[in-house]
């Protein structure tokens, strides 16, 4: 698609692992895209793969604040806003709770405000997480959850339903046209090496000399969707007509369920490591179970998942290898 | 007790039916009270029972926006923090729900701040709405509720467990001192005669000349808390010692469940009205059944209601035909 110069895409959150991708993508397809970020937990490398290319203009901005003029100015440009912007994994967001709320309220609340301002369609992702523990399986969209408002993981959890709750109002107002993703696990090259999550977790240790931290006794399941799948999604989502989306969460993940224990098993296999398997407690409220029930986005988005775990894993097994390589070299060389 | 001119209590919705009742009590024990409202759904009324008592002093304020200095400048006095400002019945806050949902979480949050600065305990009314339209009963707090996320009464509930989140973290964090009450159904004099509330509503019918309307079979449950009780309630647990209260919250509300077609039986019984009765469509996601286990209030605060319903609801009707006598006098001398 040609670059158009009066259409503009934000994406807030777009440093971040999945947002990087997402907005390569839209770069990829001759987007112009004004990318929003607060550097928070975004890897300062996801951003250099970004800057220079055409089309990628980069903002360092906290959605919690009011939107600066800089963005604001170009609001007659923007046709879609995604918002992508919250640290996702707990130990990341648990680290500063009271901005995790804000920024899924507040900062989603800001970011409708200027899709309504500029008639722009305003995607939010939202999260697996809304499910909490889940007591049905696998997991559709009107299913209600099962979340703690005063545990530790509220300020995520009851963050995304808040955030969710205040978009479909502004569907219901008629104010903006809105989209809602429901994110499951997603991995990928670029994930952050340090953010606590299970894939880069395991497979940073794997490759470094640490030990393979399982939580648990590893039988808790999820199930993993590649970055690249994750965003096709998300696309497909933002442009699908069908009115029901403006009332309905679609689920977006990976349908594979495979239990920690064997996932850890599978990236002990395949980068061949030897380091010793070490089991700790379950974090609070840690969910049991975690699968996706996409009938939602296959029937309206025609969208499914289409690589595989183990060709996912060998892709991000590589890629942080090379990362793992490259830290090392600095280091050596400092 | 005596009047300090030392210790000052905030009480945020301090013009509505349960606020107006709780800055009444707080005067009658000598408490000077600054009493913030925005007057979204206050009865002017009720402020004016209170305008002129001394202690007692009125800003008018919306939450939302930051605390004007004319409360801050007091923090070194404030020892408590009351919050019950949030339009509290579904056709009030489904009015404007992006302003419901910010009451909560955004006003929640400068109120916290507040409590922070000024070393004051702060208490937040959150709801029985938490539990949705429950698969337990009766609810216990640790019930997790069954709400939607995506529906109409989103921006109250999930609203409500979002500043519930931020409340428990605010003292996960020790930036301040919380209590939480889940309040249950309440009634009494000084109640908003349109609210849409069940009580008002019925009562409001049967002394005019309206149909007596039941939404649904009138089978629903519900469980009737008269405000004096519920004051007495919402003071026990502010000033209770017990460190479980920093972690947990407390229901406070009348056991008793009668269905509302019962409800609607006594209050016909009571006012010898001869109005029709009327069965309107059952709301969107109007809960079942609707019951408090008080165990731990009875426990921790030495709390159970003591107004039975009968006392109550004749108390009420008394209020009611006294206001609407008023009303029509107002009218003939128009």
């Amino acid at each position: 698609m040609a670059r158009s110069e009066s259409e503009l895409i934000l994406v807030a959150g777009g440093a971040g692992f999945i947002g990087s991708h997402l907005v390569a993508r839209l770069l990829d397809e001759g987007r112009e895209v004004l990318c929003l970020d607060n550097l928070q937990t975004a890897r300062p490398s996801n951003l250099r793969l970004l800057q220079g290319r055409p089309g990628f203009r980069f903002v360092e901005h906290d959605i919690v604040l009011p939107l600066p003029e800089t963005v604001t100015a170009q609001a007659h440009r923007i046709t879609r806003v995604y918002n992508l912007a919250c640290a996702a994994s707990p130990p990341q967001y648990q680290a500063d709770p009271e901005h995790t709320m804000l920024t899924n309220v507040v900062g989603t609340h800001h970011l409708l405000r200027l899709a309504e301002k500029a008639g722009a369609r305003f995607l939010l992702t939202s999260t697996s997480e809304v499910y909490g523990d889940p007591e049905v399986h696998p997991q559709r969209e009107d299913y209600r959850g099962w979340t703690s408002c005063i545990g530790p993981r509220s300020c995520y959890d009851e963050g995304k339903r808040a955030a969710e709750a205040l978009t479909f109002d502004y569907a219901r107002m008629d104010r903006a046209e809105i989209r809602v993703a429901r994110i499951f696990n997603t991995y990928g090259p670029q994930m952050h090496p340090d953010d606590g999550r299970v894939v880069s977790n395991l497979i940073c240790q794997a490759l470094s000399d640490r030990p393979i931290t399982i939580y648990g006794d590893g039988s808790q399941t999820r199930s993993f969707c590649y970055v690249s799948d994750m965003v096709d999604g998300l696309i497909r989502l933002m442009e699908a007509e069908d009115p029901a989306l403006r009332q309905q969460p679609v689920n977006l993940g990976n349908p594979v369920e495979l239990t920690v224990r064997d996932l850890a098993d599978r990236v002990v296999e395949m980068t061949g490591t030897r380091n010793q398997v070490v089991y700790l407690p379950l974090p609070q409220d840690d969910p049991r179970r975690r699968r996706p029930d996409i009938g939602r986005a296959a029937e309206l988005l025609g969208w499914t998942p289409v690589v595989t775990l183990e060709e996912g894993l060998q892709k991000t097994c590589a890629w942080f290898a090379d990362e793992l390589a490259m830290d090392r070299e600095v280091l050596a060389a400092e």
